[in-house]
């Protein structure tokens, strides 16, 4: 049996469902196929869930230092099947917005396991069971799972991210392996919730994508709450016991309750049969494709973490809809399709505590003639509010530019901060130079005023700034 | 005896230190006259102490629901002293910063009384004591001060808010007349920090600048949290007792510990012989002056408060500037004199919860056919977080452009979105058109998405909104 779509997407992650509502909203037809449900990683097992241990996180912190903003409170435990039932709550209600919303648009969903077929001269196609469904365009859009590097991941003394989100008590002491961003989220997050961790990375610093001075600051302060940081560090072996897990870092055996691999994660791809369709796949798992993200096989394309690059959802949403857009400019429809943005410009969060957000080239990565200047928050009136009396600040803010030029980088460190990273991204992808920023008024006391001052420092006249 | 000065300043507060700290940067020699400490009404008696008191509510707030996080936590009773100390100590830290700074660019300080003395040829002056300050431009920054509308403040029972940040219990029952901005944030935070609020409102609305649907919005959520709102309402008499304070309230009369009197403030020019010099003062007490903010006096410029518009901190640092660069212009040095930003230009925040912030005109100043988007934060990833289980979300983003054209106004409500209104300050003050926004790729999850979310409806292209 066949039927026929305009497009078929196969994955219902941030990518995919963005795909499927824009094509959707252009007037196409479509097929949304995946056997787990609307919405994927990002908010079932990634960063909805994850970003609501942080803020419980958070609120443990906020009532721990209560006292140094005159408020009395006693903290009388962390209730873990609570926060994962607040968690729960989260993800079930945004769950039920974007079902409705899928459904508004009349997107046909299948909610079944789909392989890709080859073109047949009617158009590549998606087979579910003993149903292929044809399409115009075929989008590849399954996302990424974790990488356990060999260890004996059983889901209960070793885990991944996963299991770690469905947690019903927490480890007293806990191992993370891995110091990018998943492995520094949870690693302060446990912290916060009193887990006596220690975080190993293998490279020389946290973060490694980040501006090294930023790395440092969040090592020192990942320290100072306790977090044994152990740089330049592998986990060689991991065997679970019945009490806990013996974890062997270099030549030294650490005993704890749990260990976490989070090391990164990897396109899911395997049967899927690209290779059938003519779908080129890296020896890293990635699709190969093109400027427009179609890959070697004419008509499908793939989307989000599929394509090397950055593993953030709100890439795979722009992937979606550029996808969407181009699809109905060639089915001749009026699109708005316009060119991919770069994956530089794609702005990057990691909500441990202090959070880092970035946007464009790194100091490096901008070349030995860039301008840099850097702003400590310690002058900004909002951060020192939100310290509270007898707090460090060590949040920074560093803005750079090409030599006269635009500004090219924005990187920011600090309590709170990940919300000002919109204005860095509206800066570096609009291309802006200090000089039109100048005259733009921000409000105080605020976080973003730290951006104007840093701005005005690049373009030659600090204002609470000294030299 | 009199001593030379290509710019004196007659007010150290936001707009007058700000104009000193540029002077001197682009080579002028600068006089900063004060007989109050550096920094003037906003760091020492406005927005920084009483954002620091805001903060304290909030982290009370916090505790109080840390439950619906997983967190568990007893309030165990605010200690008033203990956030006054701690707003004392904020403002002590920015202070030495800004003393610091100031003293670093070589500004001469003089921390005198002074008045305005007419141009004897050699230029106008301000005069300390026995001593004339001459210069080539004088400049106005005196600021504001609190209106009492005739009611017998006597700093005790009846206050305004410079008392009201230097209590050292709080008010068991509080009546606080006024509904803009200062009355507002303080009937939040003695909410939220349990003192039984009446807020009285002489015109039909809370926030009158803002969007009407987010006045409405406030009044709600301050409802619920139990603060009494009356709308419509004056106080006709206020009459202090040793045991509080009877407030007649149209015809009724009420027992309170405290009446707050916020009914706005009046700039202040009294005893500086403005007009003696030229300088001409309006029936409200405000300066004229031309787009330039110079007054009818050449020479003489005034700057902030003292200039009929809003009053915001930063409005005076942008006026403050602009007349160091104008000054140093018409000096011959290189300047980057630009026009002054509209004060609709000029972003708006009230700190209270929840927040408003908003930049641009409303819906009715931008005409009937303006084309207007509200998005709605209970579809936001970030919002759902932040609110823990069982919490509800009222926050709006209202997004206004011109008939297929440009943005002109970005309004904000909702817990947290202070720190979004400086990307809203960027289109606004650009002019962007949301075709210009549609690439520009927002982190997820993040109360910003929700600027990006109404953006793609306005520009025709909804993604995860309900039509």
């Amino acid at each position: 049996m066949t039927s026929t779509f305009d497009v078929a997407i196969l994955g219902a992650g941030s990518a995919g469902y963005a795909c499927a509502l824009r094509a959707a909203q252009l007037g196409l037809s479509v097929a949304l196929v995946d056997d787990s449900p609307l919405g994927g990683t990002c908010l079932h097992r990634g960063c909805i869930p994850t970003k609501a241990w942080l803020q419980a996180a958070k609120v443990r912190r906020t009532v721990a230092k209560a006292g140094s903003f005159g408020i009395g409170a006693e903290l009388t435990g962390v209730d873990a099947k609570g926060v994962r039932d607040y968690a729960d709550a989260t993800v079930a209600g945004l769950h039920r917005g974007l079902s409705s919303l899928i459904a508004s648009r009349g997107i046909t969903v299948i909610t079944e396991r789909g392989s890709l077929v080859p073109d047949d001269g009617r158009g590549p196609g998606i087979e579910t069971g003993a149903i292929v469904h044809r399409a115009k365009a075929v989008v590849l859009a399954t996302g990424a799972a974790p990488i356990t590097l060999g260890l004996p991941v059983d889901g209960h003394r070793i885990i991944t991210s996963e299991e770690a989100l469905r947690l019903e008590d927490l480890p007293s002491r806990a191992v993370v392996l891995g110091g990018g961003v998943i492995g520094v989220e949870f690693a302060s997050m446990w912290a916060d919730l009193g887990v006596e961790v220690t975080l190993v990375e293998a490279t020389d610093r946290l973060l490694p994508a980040e501006e090294p001075g930023h790395s440092r600051i969040l090592t020192k302060e990942l320290s100072r709450r306790g977090v044994t940081v152990l740089l330049g560090s592998t986990v060689t072996a991991a065997e679970a016991r019945e009490d806990g897990v013996a974890v062997t870092i270099g030549d030294e055996e650490v005993s704890a309750d749990l260990l976490l691999v989070a090391v990164g994660r990897r396109p899911v791809t395997e049967g899927l049969r690209l290779e059938a369709a003519g779908v080129s796949v890296s020896a890293g798992g990635h699709v190969a494709v093109d400027a427009n993200l179609q890959t070697a096989a004419r008509g499908v394309y793939a989307a989000g973490d599929l394509v090397a690059g950055p593993q953030l959802a709100h890439r795979g949403y722009a992937h979606g809809l550029h996808i969407a857009e181009r699809v109905a400019q060639l089915r001749g429809r009026p699109s708005n399709a316009t060119e991919l943005p770069r994956d530089s410009d794609i702005a990057r969060v990691t909500y441990c505590s202090p959070q880092l957000a970035s946007v464009g080239l790194t100091a490096q990565q901008a070349g030995p003639d860039a301008e840099v200047v850097d702003y400590h928050l310690t002058g900004n009136g909002r951060a020192q509010i939100l310290k509270g009396a007898g707090g460090r600040e060590s949040g920074v803010v560093r803005l750079i530019r090409r030599p006269g030029g635009e500004i090219v980088g924005v990187h920011l460190i600090g309590d709170d901060v990940s919300e000002l990273i919109s204005e860095g991204a509206l800066l570096v992808g609009w291309q802006a130079a200090p000089e039109d920023l100048s005259s733009i008024v921000h409000p105080h006391p605020s976080l973003s005023e730290a951006i104007a001052e840093a701005n005005w420092a690049l373009a030659g006249r600090p204002l609470h700034m000294h030299r």
